[in-house]
């Protein structure tokens, strides 16, 4: 697949336009590789295909940006609102998310004509539109497509993952190792500031800044490891209720959970982009949900980390986060600064004390997920570069193990 | 797709070769206008991706004719024999049919060239097959895929019609219409033949050929209309259990059901492979569920005939089946004979008496699915040319809607 | 709990009135060794409580003979016509099935009451029913109530199962046994006569007596025992999956089933009427599907009889219904002349040719229930002394195992 | 029932057994009114029947105090360690909870007849026991008593609720009323202490006392009324997605929810243990899920209180919790301090820094469930009097509505 631009540049100018065009032609090069057909499947209704991905993220920036810009602009095809709007209620009716898997047409090619339409319109009004004063949202557009880059690359997996012929997505990428031993870090109690402190972007479940009080505690200085995992495994973690939270334990049991969701049954092997690979034992442990984090730290004699007390150790101590850099798979390039693997903490998705949810209807974007979910701190192998932050709340219930997350031991000083 | 032959017919010669080229290559016409994501979704469990079909008819011919051919055969490939067995227990464990929609690999293309291969090795050993006694087999593989034709029609139909975007497979064909009025035939009392004699094709279900007591009856000369089942709604026909099995019933308010299932609300227009047109009142009304067929017949006062009194009728009246012959569809070319819609019986799908299942793996073709269905009669306007008899036995569940099924009318003489 | 009469019999006389009695004062008889709490719960929704029973059986004459008869009877309770109605759509609104155990109120004491109010009403307008023509309606409330009797014993006896603690409902009550070798009786090919002739009462469904083509055929002079059938679970017989239909392996597969539902896992004892008692290995084997049925069948190189084979051979062979008289349960008194288990049939439960389901409400009896059942025919020891016939159908769908259920073998002459 | 006790209190003596005596009787109060069948049913997954909560708390005692206090107790029947533990998965396993319905045996009698067993051992060993050091169990056992008097309330209630006869468990308790309006009541930001201090008894999850920064808000004098939330439905709250988190939007459309739990359609009447009423304009709205009453407050403009915010308002106005005093309920006496219905606030029920579960079994009681579920607070008119604290920490998962659950508003301030 071509990504053709014609001298659209000449409209749009300067370096804003320049991470635009970057961060577009990602969601290209993540696909590159892929069939139409790869594109095409939902796996289970949390999944979405690729393809949709690359037209709903399109659809943000008609909807949000080039309907909203007062020039006048024509959408693409009138019935994309219905099919590529995700959750925004405040817009429409929406096509039901289970059934995204079920739209062949408009086909890969139509929605790859549909990204090029998009950018070249945003090129043709890029002055007009920060002249409209969308300039942030076009930022909450890229930052939106970035979120939809890690989901493309989480979803692609599973859905290759449910394939007996186990295919690769990209066999070069090996995953991360982790040498070094973990300790404890302390920390004191006192009140401490937890949030974005408004310089640069952030979402608005990052705000505002505001005080916590946090007695004290001990983080450790890296995640779990799948050889620190698999001990848990070997002590019978996964036969034993009484490590588990209750909701877990009837989750282990009717999904028969013996293991991360992509480690093979002898615990040799794991799936991933690259394929089915030897397990590193010094790679940090993916693909647990919330309650296997929970049910190792207490195995443990731990427990995870809140949301706070991971801020706070993270920012304090001047880690990098993770301790790892990224720069090893083809289509994430160098310099991300994000982890290996998001980490659970213990802290519920909830509003920030004077939180309040943007105006109008991206205001939709965050507040109404506020329930029966987790908060995941750091970011992964395959967040893109640059898009995570130390207050960045990533955030799934506590069930989901197709996401890469992992965790941190925390425990009380 | 292309669907190259190098000079392979040197090997296999006559008009046996003849038909298998016929059969094997109009599978290949029937997904000329579809893309590769079309073939690869499944809209629901009973639904086959088509790209599963292609494979699956060449599987059958490998499995069941090359491997047992004597020649040595070699698989195209070794994982093909779980991927694509249906359900064959004889040969081992399978890929579950809820999941066929998930194998976006093999690719589309892979599979053509599965097709080719297996071709090529069919002409390669033509003469070896039907020296080693595998003759019928060839023909038993290709009814197979004219069944499995029908199915990818049926199939394609359901995934396109669950596009809010209502894509036509085929906008150039045109419903059938049938303008004579329906009457009663009579039929007397007494001892009758029913099912295959023996000469030509049959499936093992089709016989043994057997005598089967019939009470006097009549049969309508041709099914009913979309006029004719309007008028049962419009008369409150999906308001009014005391018109429906009690089955029936629980289904049509599970299901919400308010008219036949590719109708539009107002029931002015139906979707088809043709895309979404004005109903005729004159074409035979079309994807009932039994449960609809049943309520009609009894709100006309009249009831669904058995499947030896639709024999009986159909050949003693030397009726065509349907009186309507099919030469319009691009993909069905004529001389056909089968007809609009297959037409529900009241007979459940049962052994005739002297059933014997064919020995073997093929053994579990058709006995084993002898319960909870009905069986349907004469064919459609789906159905392969020359593929249906009038011995033919099709079966579904009763709740089934998304086949080319409607129902023509009986009554006790 | 006590029934009591008050000298109602001074109006209603004779004979008839004492089998009304008779027949009623049993269903007391049925619950007087349980308490109101068993007589209360609904352990899946194909089960009914006791109570509900008691209830429903009063209502149906309430409703098809007091109401009917001209008197001006007044209900005892308005609202018994919404709770108690089974599956009459023709009167109204009614509770939903699967809520039946719900219902704490009215409690049994006041469900008591209505039965002796019904019976006094009865007793008190015998004559002016009689005089109404209504007669026949007596006797089918009567056969109606004999119908739920036998359904009391197999509700409670599921209820009383699914308890750890295996409560027995009569302990007294030993299993039949059936000491002689089962052989093999040859019917030849001919025209018979299958159906009720019109002597005595017959339901509707057993109706029209009507010829049927029968090829020449052999059946079994006994039932299956447990013996028999256990040497088909030592053969693998819940592993093969070849033995199988298909739907019926996937019930076996999502079931678990390994054994018929009321043995333990040794297969050395199992659950009934009388408790957990040793397996008579002499006695038939019971509470098996129709998919067991079929398998047990299949892997004995035979099958289960047509109803039509299955009339004929009782009725010609002159067997006793079966060869053993039933006069052991304390609630099951002699001349029975049923079976120990009703034997399932390969035939689907469908119209006979020419049936016409009764006038009014109570032609929703049967006729609605005719599709995914199958016929069973016999009787068994929870059946009421008298209450079946050599035509009577049973019905319940394949996968149906509360029932005491078994089989007979037949095979093609 | 009765509740006989023979001289047993000449062992045990002075306030500690009266109170075991005054909680233990009160139990058996609470059913004075029902029926053996009104105790048997468990109407959804959630309730337990009145029957499984006597029997259990009986347990409670006889495996928390009896079994461990070293006088060699033999247990009452040594099934109903199976039958009646609820979810300690420590002491092995327990019959599963969605089946307690099923359990007609024991009977009501029996269990009644266990109940006096245990506090006859009780009486004798109460010396005993208090020398083992197991007078915190004992409370522990009270105060678990009285959550399930709670609880027989809202499950008789959700039972009574299903019955279409709407029979009334106590026709004389009027709702309470409260004609105050509300107002806002202001509090600063800082640090407060939050948790359980020590004195008297509390149960392991309302500690550790420990600090919490809050930002100023402002809490509302009393709860939302039925005339208020009235407000909100007439101004299309259930119809308006913007006002409800995405889950809560998906649970009122898979419920069909259109109003709180046990309004009838019209919203002129509510259900409750007193029949069916006229809605009092003036009572706290009640029966509310979390997605409802976070909904309304949304539409209020306000949000609701974290746990935090609720605890330091509560505490800090001095205000009754709440304001009303209930004495009305016959069998709720007076002097309770508690309120009229549970208040949620937006906090996830979560461990408090700090928190070690207690040691042994009852480590299960509260800990393993802290996920999913939201805090409410305050106390109900079906709370035992003097069993909640203004620390006092309820939970339920955010759907939940069979609990006498509300809500009071909060805001920024």
């Amino acid at each position: 697949m071509q990504h053709a631009r014609s001298g659209m540049e000449q409209c749009a100018s300067g370096m804003e336009w320049d991470r635009y065009q970057s961060v577009r032609s990602r969601s290209l090069q993540l696909v590159e590789g892929l069939t139409a057909e790869d594109c095409q499947v939902q796996s289970m209704p949390d999944v979405s295909p690729a393809k949709w991905h690359l037209a709903h993220t399109s659809w943000f920036f008609e909807t949000f940006v080039l309907a909203e810009c007062g020039v006048g602009y024509a959408p693409f095809d009138a019935q994309f609102a219905y099919l590529f709007n995700s959750y925004y209620n405040s817009l429409g009716p929406m096509h039901p998310r289970p059934q995204r898997g079920l739209l062949t047409r408009p086909s890969l090619q139509r929605v790859m004509d549909y990204r090029q339409h998009v950018d070249a319109a945003m090129a043709q009004h890029w002055r007009a539109i920060v002249a409209a004063g969308l300039g942030e949202r076009i930022e909450l557009g890229l930052q939106h497509e970035q979120q939809h880059q890690e989901l493309m690359l989480t979803d692609i997996l599973h859905v290759l993952g449910c394939n007996p012929l186990a295919p690769a997505y990209d066999p070069a990428s090996p995953p991360a190792s982790m040498a070094q031993p973990s300790r404890w870090q302390r920390f004191g109690a006192g009140v401490r500031w937890v949030g974005h402190s408004g310089e640069g972007f952030a979402f608005d479940n990052e705000r505002p800044r505001h005080r916590v009080w946090t007695e004290a505690f001990e983080v450790a200085t890296r995640p779990v490891t799948n050889a620190e995992y698999r001990a848990f495994m070997d002590d019978g973690g996964y036969r034993n209720p009484l490590l588990w939270l209750s909701d877990g334990w009837a989750q282990r049991q009717a999904g028969d959970w013996q293991r991360p969701l992509y480690w093979d049954a002898p615990g040799e092997q794991a799936f991933g982009l690259y394929g089915l690979r030897p397990l590193d034992p010094h790679a940090p442990v993916s693909h647990l949900s919330y309650y296997e984090a929970d049910a190792y730290a207490r195995w443990a004699g731990a427990r995870l980390p809140t949301e706070a007390e991971w801020e706070t150790a993270l920012t304090e101590l001047g880690l990098p986060t993770p301790a790892l850099p990224r720069a090893r798979c083809p289509v994430l390039r160098a310099g991300l600064g994000a982890g290996e693997v998001w980490e659970w903490t213990c802290s519920a998705y909830a509003a920030y004390p004077g939180f309040r949810a943007s105006a109008g209807a991206v205001g939709e974007y965050n507040g109404k997920f506020m329930c029966n979910q987790f908060v995941l701190r750091g970011g992964s192998c395959a967040t893109p570069p640059g898009h995570a932050r130390l207050t960045y709340r990533n955030f799934f219930p506590p069930a989901a193990r197709w996401q890469f997350s992992g965790l941190r031991l925390a425990r009380d000083a």
